[in-house]
């Protein structure tokens, strides 16, 4: 495809003038504008590349394009785009079938959504029905999409103005680095964590407590890597109470921790594999080339609707293209080794080529993560942990995006979130302008 | 394509292990398998053929597999399936430009959500934070999608087990045929139902209303076409109280009713158009060929995000895959005339055919619709309007499936919702099954 410059002029004015941006004040937008990209690179119509360090939203976890992606979305294309839900489709059962795969014998089917929002809604209302109960507790620093109950029980800013739900209890996560529980070790973090947990289980009754929604690890709110215990605690306290306990795996899912899944990461740390009743996904399950999203069922749970009617559903439920891009991704992923690939990264690039960094930059108060999975936390001030203010923030992005990389940025974090596809010398080079930008602040 | 029976099997086993179905019990599950399609037909296979009535969940209003949507989504796919809602992405430009170019004047911006329940949760978080008000009104008999908030808006028996908001109100519509108002013609039902909807405005108090959503010709519920009038006066309840106005044109939108919007299709009845403040769509508006759906926005709403900011949002709002399905279906339905089609087969065929059904066979108690937008309203007798017993439903239902038509039924309705490229000769042998399979009860 050639670029021509003047496609670039007229995406700003079309977006300007009709489109309307999610999360935004639309007076002063200047959208960056993408014209297409390939494994780790994203460019627009005057030629310029960048390296893609966000997966978008982080998302793109086999890169921008991946041929065997794009073939698989072509070939159902031409097959059969749509099919109402309620009938049986050849493409929805592999991709199903690939994904319990993955997902391991503890579960035994999937409900497909449109992405994750809806994921997160389809497990509240599965273990709303299954326990009889209706509360959902979920952490303070979390996302879990933006309709009516999954935002509610967001814990980030997005919550506040779509409260209109009852019944959602918001709880601290641990988060070692800046600990709400004054704990000086990640042990410690672990423990205290989860006696809240358990403090609020009684004080909210735990008869009345449907859900414990948390993110494997927690994403946008900056790569909270649970300290070691944590997991198993949380399962523990499910168990003993009789609630469903839900991992959203939207972000961490499909390769980012250089697992399939983030909770089979974790297994080494908590010494076993701690699994949830029910998984929601989205995101990297077919990196998003179409909207795709569901929830990771176990026996016991769709069991229970056997008999009893099941009151969720949505037009595009195993939608037959996002299905043949599931298929595509999922093949893709295992035949070429990419989640190995980030695995290897994360451990033999970015861990230690991040940590060199933080020894040299003062403004980076902690490196967390796994995989291609990480967060810089920035600081004012090393001792106080201050959060960076925004300026130094805008002037990092300004600067990593004038050097060719296309960053993600939450609060005060830089996430460092490239395609599980990333080479080496991907990785080696988005570390050097890193420094670069940390060396002109 | 060639097909395999085996691959039938192989559907049917795959979807019972491993699929879970939307608004059902998994147990008893059979469903139909669905191999392919082109235009008003499906096949499994096996070979059989299917006249299809249903346009799927009544999206498929360009038909299945047309050749310049499939051409769309692989070009597109070619390059660029995705990108961050937050960058420009030209593609997304167009299908903004595209929709507003049919909405008229009267709406500047377009925000891209997945479908119909994540367009809803967008125009009621708009019209929240537009008017400071947190309580929503919508109709008893509807629906709008199963996410957190919409679900609880929504009127029928869906809403209930998932009812966790609050701030939501019902009210009943008009529906001359089984009136809630002791109306004897369709201009009291409208009066009596505008009124109605005054007292309950009166009654919660304006000061806390934020929105009136309704769908503008009630789909799932029984394509109830509102009483002439009744869209005028709602109008007049809104702009007297300050209540943002919603249409829900999710189904009934883009075609379906013979025009692009329903509320187009129903200005020659309201004597002048009547427009809402904001506009729901999804499904028609690509036909489903990739899942897309938004919200359409006047000018003073989408103003008030200028300056402010829009807390909503999700990961594929502006989908590229999506866009371009947008972008080829819409061309494709203004060069080919096939919503001028849809409007002239309501007209000369169906509208005509289906009286005559209904003057022949006992068991239909009303034919009500526009375009190919139609419910059969069976009764056990026309003389109590007694819905007809599922057993009846069922059988009917299992025989124009013997007979190669695939139906739409919703309690004792039977819809008639063939894509808006129906052809006369299709529509022809629709109207001898339907005419075979009431002879046979
Ligand atoms: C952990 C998590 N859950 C849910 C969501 C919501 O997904 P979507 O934007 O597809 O609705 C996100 C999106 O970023 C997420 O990160
Ligand atoms: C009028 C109306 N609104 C909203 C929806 C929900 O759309 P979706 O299933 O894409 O969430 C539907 C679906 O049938 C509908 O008919």
């Amino acid at each position: 495809m050639t670029l021509d410059p003047s496609d670039g002029q007229l995406t700003r004015e079309l977006d300007k003038a009709h489109v309307f941006h999610s999360w935004s004040a639309q007076g002063a937008l200047n959208p960056m504008v993408i014209a297409g990209g390939l494994g780790s690179t994203v460019w627009d119509f005057e030629g310029n590349e960048y390296l893609d360090f966000s997966s978008q939203l982080v998302n793109t976890n086999i890169g921008h394009q991946h041929p065997a992606v794009v073939s698989a979305i072509k070939e159902q294309a031409d097959i059969l785009t749509t099919v109402a839900p309620a009938h049986a489709n050849l493409t929805r059962g592999k991709a199903a079938q690939r994904i319990l795969d993955r997902a391991g014998s503890s579960y035994d089917k999937v409900f497909f959504t449109n992405g994750g929002a809806d994921a997160n809604e389809n497990a509240i209302r599965m273990a709303r029905l299954y326990t009889g109960r209706d509360k959902v507790l979920s952490a303070y620093r979390s996302y879990h999409g933006n309709t009516g109950a999954a935002v509610v029980a967001t814990g980030d800013w997005r919550r506040v103005p779509n409260e209109y739900s009852r019944g959602h209890v918001h709880f601290f996560g641990p988060f070692a680095y800046r600990s709400e529980f004054w704990a000086t070790t990640p042990e410690e973090e672990s423990a205290r964590a989860l006696h809240h947990l358990e403090r609020i289980i009684q004080a909210e009754g735990a008869s009345s407590i449907a859900a414990i929604l948390i993110e494997t690890i927690p994403g946008t709110a900056g790569v909270l890597v649970p300290p070691p215990g944590y997991l198993t605690g949380v399962r523990a306290l499910a168990d003993r109470y009789g609630i469903v306990l839900i991992f959203d795996e939207v972000m961490a899912g499909f390769g980012r921790t250089g697992g399939w899944f983030a909770f089979q990461s974790l297994a080494e740390q908590e010494g076993g594999l701690v699994e949830p009743d029910l998984i929601t996904f989205a995101k990297g399950v077919n990196s998003g080339y179409v909207p795709a999203g569901g929830v990771i069922i176990s026996p016991s749970i769709s069991a229970t609707f056997d008999e009893s009617v099941f009151p969720g559903g949505l037009t595009y439920s195993g939608h037959p293209l996002a299905m043949a891009a599931i298929v595509g991704a999922l093949d893709a992923m295992e035949s070429e080794g990419i989640v190995e690939n980030a695995a290897r990264i994360g451990r033999d690039v970015l861990g230690p080529g991040l940590a060199a960094l933080a020894a040299k930059h003062a403004a980076i108060g902690e490196v967390r993560g796994l995989g291609v999975f990480w967060a810089l936390d920035l600081v004012a001030d090393p001792e106080t942990r201050e959060p960076a203010p925004a300026p130094v923030v805008g002037a990092l992005k300004a600067k990593l995006l004038s050097l060719g990389l296309l960053p993600f940025f939450a609060d005060n974090r830089l996430h460092v979130v490239p395609p599980c596809v990333v080479t080496d010398a991907e990785a080696q080079r988005a570390l050097a302008l890193y420094d670069e930008a940390f060396s002109s602040l």
